[in-house]
């Protein structure tokens, strides 16, 4: 049988560090009116809740596309295959490329397309495009190849997770403080194997957006004198915390259900970085669905501490992290089953089983 | 056997009309210079080349997920389907929504999740995302979704293409002539049949961005005094004709011979809208290939002469228009072979051959 198999991973994590602190100047504004609590106190709140104390921005010249290209390039590396092999080249963002002070979000060609020509491969028949499924959209892309590779499509891929969200936050709201920016990208490929040793055993994706679509959207500044035509990534906290933790934790258990195995056989989650508590509430709750009232202590590896949010990116850099020994007290074991959750914009929600 | 096949087929056709004449008073500017030519002169030249002679555009409050979702609500009622069936979502664009005077691209969330809220579809398991691969989008989302079909990922889908690109068109670029609004969509579905009497037989998709990923792409206006922070699409016209005419005849070949058909076989073929002299060129080459100096002259409809090129809105537009007799030298019989094929920003080219 043929297994999807990830051969290699690659992240980039942006050199500007911004820290809580760096936000105590900042006047925050929130139901038009300014957070009268002080600064301290916010920031402190803040960090509690999402486990954030520092984040990475990109450098003024720096765009999603060269992000994405330098985790597509460590991804190649690491798996050590030639570039010129690659099928398909996936990028999961939901901003193009945007430009610091600018408002424009570009994507033509494709982002996928900018960096398959960073990339310098020639084989036309290497196809390059974009995904956009709000945060969840690089573990989609996993999912997707995973057909793909059933359907006899194509046996090596590329798939890429790169987002700016530092160019596209409303510094007068709270909620920038969550987001940042980052790039991972793995290399993945449909190889034979006697039996299901190895890659991706199940998948589940979800789409809710009847009465969920604005949860994450765009909306104008929070600033006393907003620019009316320049919109920011706004987010309705409360919705999202209460949509994630009643729907991911049962999606997760549709997708383990699926793959045959127990809740027990499970030794680590890379569960998209989107906020401290709300990702332990998630596996709490999902290791109650099966009767487990406190999970294993070791079974959740976390940079969201150091690295913030930053959307699609955040569990191929999670995962090449701990695959790199740059979380030590987070390894991985051949034959390990571990598992990828995401929740984001859409709202979307995916799952991943996979054997290691 | 299973087979992919389009079972319904929808197009909003937007209401405003820009004939060539409105362009008179316009001053074009190439090369840091305005045009000398009269305007007359130029717009007759643009004319004899595109075949253009008006193009729709959109109201001003109405986006590109607007008319996604008209195409698709008109899709989903000739397909007869209820919408809860669906299981796949895609939406190619490449500007996500553009408000009338605005220059952000919004897709947060995914405009096909805003589509599937439109479409009032509650259904979780309904995933839908954007897919971005330039004009030819559209059909690459028929590709993929042919492919998750073969997967068992997916029984029904729902395919949209949906752009406004006069939001997006420099008015000191001659090139703005060329573009329009528009949106398209099909429902497809996997049939169990007992041989490919019906449904998608072959496919082909290639990208080069080598050389050609610039070949169209995002550029400050030709106007004297360009704001440098607004951006809009820009084409290399001749290198993309050349480009065009020298790989597109090829990859439709490699299509054609996968799907074991003769070329005296193929009925029509629905082409990317994009310029008109430039898809005769192609098909000529298209035939040339196969010795036949002459191509049947019932063979290429088109709608560019008035509806321009909607980028990935055309092929599902100009089929919609075939199917509903809206064309009427140009009709399908059960059984015909047909052929689409695209090429656009990326460089990206694809082609598909369906039974009808």
């Amino acid at each position: 049988m043929f297994q999807s198999v990830i051969t290699g991973s690659g992240a980039y994590i942006p050199t500007e560090i911004k820290r809580n602190n760096d936000f105590l100047d900042q006047q925050f504004y929130a139901d038009n009116k300014p957070l009268t609590q002080p600064a301290q106190q916010i920031i402190k709140k803040f960090q509690q809740i999402t486990g954030i104390e520092e984040r990475r921005y990109v450098v003024p010249n720096i765009n999603t596309s060269d992000i994405g290209f330098l985790a597509a390039e460590a991804a190649i590396l690491d798996a050590g295959i030639n570039p010129e092999e690659i099928d398909q080249i996936i990028v999961a963002h939901n901003f193009g490329d945007v430009q610091e002070n600018g408002r424009q979000s570009v994507m033509v060609p494709a982002i996928a397309c900018n960096i398959k020509q960073k990339l310098g491969i020639l084989n036309p028949n290497c196809i390059a495009y974009d995904l956009i499924f709000g945060c969840p959209g690089w573990l989609q892309g996993v999912i997707q190849m995973d057909g793909l590779f059933k359907a006899g499509m194509a046996k090596k891929a590329l798939v890429i997770g790169a987002e700016t969200l530092s160019r596209v936050i409303d510094k007068y709201d709270r909620d920038s403080m969550i987001f940042s920016d980052g790039a991972g990208a793995i290399i993945m490929e449909s190889i034979e194997m006697p039996e299901k040793q190895q890659g991706i055993l199940s998948s589940c994706a979800q789409t809710y957006s009847y009465s969920e679509a604005d949860y994450i959207n765009m909306g104008i500044s929070f600033s006393p004198v907003p620019d009316p035509e320049k919109m920011y990534i706004k987010m309705l906290g409360r919705k999202v915390y209460e949509f994630a933790l009643l729907h991911v934790p049962q999606a997760m258990k549709l997708c383990l259900d699926k793959s045959g195995m127990a809740i027990t056989d499970v030794k680590k989650i890379f569960i998209h970085q989107a906020n401290e508590k709300m990702d332990e509430a998630i596996i709490e709750r999902f290791y109650a669905l099966y009767g487990i009232s406190t999970y294993p202590e070791d079974v959740l590896p976390m940079c969201i501490q150091w690295l913030g949010n930053s959307s699609v990116a955040t569990i191929p850099t999670l995962y090449d992290l701990v695959l790199k020994h740059q979380i030590p007290e987070h390894a991985l074991e051949p034959g390990d089953l571990i598992m990828f959750a995401s929740v984001g914009a859409g709202m979307n929600i995916n799952a991943v089983c996979y054997r290691y």
